[in-house]
């Protein structure tokens, strides 16, 4: 999920040998861009990737239904187009709308101690879609492919799944309806039968094509896309959902993780399921500059939930990139340049009232606000939202994470 | 193990990229037979085998040392060199010798409902090693191995994986030292964990050398190797071998398994473990003559566990490939060529008097026996080898299975 560190190669090569292998790869041809979970470099044409990938644009008309479905406004990460992207997400609704019911899945792979903004946008969406159309959720923390792919141990890699897991705890998800689990700790029975079932129907051209694997990778990573594919299928989770294998799946996560989601709806009807739901987002900014997504090993290219309030009055002060004019008068006679601006793009994502956020776009722009202004009321809002998030997780326990990741039923889950 | 079905194919380029990896595989070159775990054709040059596969000929001084250790006389399968091969078989022994103890793996493909002979060579090798050893077993069923080779459901291979347990136990196994598992009931946890070790250390280039998969083969395959690997190590085992990771294993099993444990050895240091010890056998010949290993879709090229004693007599007569001359006249004038009757190698492996064996051996190779007799005697010992195991097939309750295959600690396992 966000911040998985598989490679998703989409050049000439591995297109051509995605097209070979059939189904729903296919739709990944003519590529060009690099999408690598990591580090994203250049600017990214989210509309090409559309293509690309062959995904869906999440139209109006589907957030309308939204907002008409659920009774409540849509959450800003849909007005503002953060999620803007789906494969599904329509027969959800309609299943929705039948009284159908269905359940939602993301992750994290546990990579690093401390998460930064752009970790917790898919656990903000989530726990409002949980909020909204009140499903159960599970949440798969990729111990086992961090372990792999960062070549960290067994033991480390469990360590920071299970602090990773306070901070998603953090975000507000409701134990009657989360489970949170970890590859290390859940794999096998029928998880591991799904993964064989699904690994039988990929072939290694197959995976080469969609994720780029040369000879010299390990095997480890050719074992892998299996075991994030098979949270998509109920009968994965038989303490949950055991005799509900039409039960639909909804997966919200950022884009760069669809190639294994293209994979599992290829397989998913050969093995009797739904082909699982994604709605998917863009990736938040680094501060330096709309390069894609932030950087782990940057740590001034982020704002990390740790930060103090002084760290990230100095961050955005600092390093934030800004379309503002030089200096005060010039900015009063050009105005901002709003595209390629850092503060304006982070307070669409995290500035709630439309209206004040128009006002700033409209004053900004037309050079009657400064940047001072913009990154000191930016700097207001994060410092909130991290302490928040700060004083949430300080809060969550070892019993609350042993109570989200007790492998339990979910009695009232759809309640 | 014994009938599991990846093909070894050790052919010029997969022998070529086996060298190219490197570590133990080197010792596969200028390979030009083919050693495939279904079905062997052509005659199979064991001298050769050993050389290329890089493993020791079992001499008799190790045989003389089994017996000192023991105290009890060599199973009749290493007197008669059906245990041919060994890795490090004497490391076992030194550490035996010191008080040091280990423990022993062996296991099976669930691939078919009834075993032949051949199948059962492994068990009741194994069975005498743990009794004169005194020294626990754990035994390995690769369902999920078979469900993806073999194309059969989940539950098949698991309902097989029970059945052929039957067999297993009825050859004698202590259920005080016996840990029995089926891969869809036991991977996960410490077993995951091992095998993620295992699958970073391994090249996709890698176990195409040593395996011969092909970019057409499913991830499934490339995926099981470290499944077959991780049980070689103690820490798999916490129920069992709980902070005892230093304890060695001995793998008993036909030789056609040697490049899984090659595999195994190369990586077992990097883990910190022992490289596990291989005791190796020859390849049960089919009824037809001594093309190596017989087949499980030819029903008269091998005695079935569930043949009937008319069964057991018509196959002998009918399909078993003599040396004999073709009239009693001719037999009496030339003898009977050793070398290539079935009925005298049948015997070889299960009549255990070494007298009478010699006895059969010098009369009918000087011609003073007839095909028929030395068939007539055959019958009798397989006979009464198949009904005997048949009764105590019969004897093992579900309960007994349920008892062999819990996840308990083994208490006096090396009592």
């Amino acid at each position: 999920m966000e911040k998985r560190e598989e490679r998703v190669v989409e050049e000439g090569a591995a297109a051509a040998a995605a097209a070979a292998a059939g189904g729903e790869a296919e739709a990944v041809a003519e590529a060009e861009a690099e999408v690598n979970p990591w580090e994203v470099s250049g600017k990214i044409d989210y509309d090409k990737l559309i293509d690309k990938f062959g995904c869906q644009r999440l139209d109006q008309s589907l957030i309308d239904r939204v907002q008409r479905l659920t009774s409540r406004a849509p959450h800003v990460f849909l007005r503002r187009g953060v999620f803007f992207a789906h494969r599904d997400f329509n027969e959800i609704l309609d299943a929705y709308e039948r009284g159908d019911k269905f359940y939602l899945y993301t992750g994290r792979g546990p990579s690093s101690e401390a998460l930064h903004l752009g970790h917790l946008i898919p656990f903000m969406f989530t726990k409002y879609l949980q909020d909204a159309f009140k499903v159960p959720l599970v949440i798969q923390l990729t111990d086992d492919e961090k372990c792999m792919w960062k070549n960290i141990s067994v033991e480390e890699s469990q360590r920071l799944a299970r602090e990773n897991a306070k901070d998603i705890i953090a975000c507000g998800f409701d134990v009657t309806r989360t489970f949170i689990f970890s590859d290390f700790d859940y794999v096998g029975g029928a998880f591991y039968k799904n993964m064989v079932k699904v690994a039988k129907c990929v072939t290694y051209n197959k995976v080469v094509g969609i994720f780029g694997f040369t000879g010299e990778d390990h095997i480890g990573k050719v074992s892998f896309p299996p075991v994030q594919a098979v949270p998509s299928f109920p009968s994965s989770f038989p303490h949950l959902f055991n005799g509900k294998d039409h039960l639909r799946c909804l997966i919200p996560c950022a884009i760069d993780q669809d190639p294994y989601f293209r994979m599992t709806r290829d397989v998913a009807p050969r093995l009797g399921y739904h082909k699982p739901a994604l709605i998917e987002s863009s990736f938040f900014p680094a501060l330096q500059g709309d390069t894609g997504k932030m950087s782990a090993s940057d740590p001034n290219s982020a704002i990390y939930v740790t930060d103090s309030a002084k760290d990230i009055k100095d961050k955005i002060n600092r390093y934030a990139f800004t379309g503002g004019q030089d200096t005060k008068e010039k900015q009063r006679l050009y105005g901002a340049n709003l595209e390629v601006d850092i503060p304006v793009k982070y307070l669409s994502f995290f500035l709630e009232d439309d209206d004040e956020l128009e006002h700033i776009k409209t004053e900004y722009g037309l050079g009657r606000m400064l940047t001072f202004d913009v990154k000191k009321r930016l700097t207001e809002i994060l410092v909130e939202i991290v302490e928040r998030h700060r004083r949430a997780r300080a809060a969550v326990t070892d019993e609350m994470v042993d109570a989200f990741m007790a492998v339990r039923p979910l009695p009232s889950m759809f309640g």
